[in-house]
């Protein structure tokens, strides 16, 4: 039921099967997820959205499991139920615990309660945090 | 021009100074920022949201800086301009390399893009990603 | 499941049978989605709303299609199934092509991403943007 | 800097006064905020947005300060400066006592906190909970 | 499907069994909803997050019925099906009636409009608000 | 005060400089936003941004201010200041009149309440919509 249905990889043209490919080489999996063969209707979103997610989530200052776990947090704080769900997947195949998940979540609730008793109180920002 | 005003140390109760007291202590820090000062009206949610705070934000299965981190991260998705302040200032204390905050801000532009996507293209969560 | 239920058109009262033949005359259709017969519970709230999407939905400076796609977009944004179901067909119905699609879904991802990193990297307005 | 300005009532075309009259008739007032002057560029927007406002918050099932209350919950949790100021006034003028602002605010708080532990453990809704 | 699954009453530790004790003590019902179900693979957030749900929603200066009708706002603001679910039904064991559900959803719908207006026209707070 | 400061053109590094003349010439212009000078301390993520927004942005299926107009509209609906500021000004530039900014304001306003009616009644997606 995507908006522009789900493009398979035998039916994908080159240059999306070029993107599958390397999405699997990166990934070291034999598969691909709905979420990439929805945006392959688009082949030019496909390219530049894969190409920055595998430059981003590369390992780097921070590890690859931080940013998983950093991008389940925006998608739970976002209500995306799709992206809970893949990036739960990902954030566990990089290596996330189940304790760390638990932990991660309190985050994520703490963060946005707080977000809006500051916002709520109208609390001003504090000097010493403009500098 | 907090809706409540700030309560500052000289003239905050026993119980709201306890809890000063015990922020200062734990954050090994001299002064108490404003989203405090704010709650202080209230002390029954001074006191609960400090203890959840503490308790949650303790390094444990994830460390202090990662938790930060991600903190941070809600709080710039949310657009909660107070938060950002100050835990951008808390994650730097805790050992956030401007590397790492540039890495930060990436995932997390990256994650509040693909979450529309796949909202947006209506995409159906794979089922290996439901089991 | 709707919360109070769905009033379909042969249980309605006349006042709420008004607003239905009214959508229906104006949008140039033969049935009523579930978003009327939700909101029909509350015959006020059901005309304001009819009343106010009509008014505001019409051609004007802006064309027909450019307004579901805004809307479409907003739906995107905000996660909201529903509105994303109805808009992407009320969009299709006036004139939306699929590369319009992708490429209004290619900008609001874009959008949702820089709102971040203006936010997270703390950037002030230019004077410029002021005036 | 009000993107169109800000329409004082002096400079103000008839119909654009009819509604400031309303308003301060209404809300017995002798003064105008500027979330309507800045609408007040487009007449249309003007009233539609001005006759809904007066409509709904009217008191009826719910009483007025609930309903301010729920408008300042909703802006507190949206982060919108302008609304968390203009309906903490509101609601205060409406009765809210600041013990019942500091109830609604952790209400808010945990409100935004359980909605992205419900979210990001993915947890089904309960059978009983679909009737 | 919750990520790290439900805990049932006759599974469950000593320390989760108590909680769950309280919360149908408290609530004056026989059942336990998925959402602590949930959370109970983690003792210590299930514990917090129901002292601090147990402490802010008790009646005080704001009622009951009051409390849980914010808690729907807010979470039919977010778009947590969950959330809407669950607390359109505590909304209504705590007596909110039909008209009081459609009043409510009317100002959400409002304020969401209204909070949008505000920004996208970029209304400067008044004065008069400030103090 | 942006987190890792603002980079002028006289101070940045070549690679840095090539981003700014590349933006200056695409958009005919002489001057460069804080936004690009924020990202500037990650060249990384300057050069990634700006080429998915150059790509995202140019004239395709849609036409420049159409992309502006619904650009400001998400980042009205996501309350960001900094990018209203900033997109209403280039909107303008492309075209946007002060009616076709009314207009889109007016659905942006009604697309967020009307998202906040559909989850809030809980409505379930007609099967029309699924197909």
């Amino acid at each position: 039921m995507a908006t522009l249905g789900l493009i398979e990889y035998q039916d994908a043209s080159p240059e999306v099967k070029a993107v599958y490919d390397d999405i699997m080489t990166t990934r070291n999996t034999d598969w691909i997820n709905n979420f990439w063969k929805a945006l392959a209707s688009d082949p030019v979103t496909l390219r530049r959205t894969w190409e920055s997610v595998k430059q981003i989530m590369a390992p780097g200052a921070l590890d690859a499991v931080t940013k998983e776990m950093v991008y389940l947090a925006i998608s739970a704080s976002n209500q995306c139920g799709y992206c809970i769900a893949s990036h739960t997947a990902a954030a566990r195949k990089a290596g996330m615990t189940d304790a760390q998940f638990a932990e991660l979540m309190a985050v994520i609730g703490m963060a946005n309660e707080t977000n809006r008793l500051a916002s709520g109180y109208q609390v001003e920002i504090d000097e010493r945090f403009r500098t």
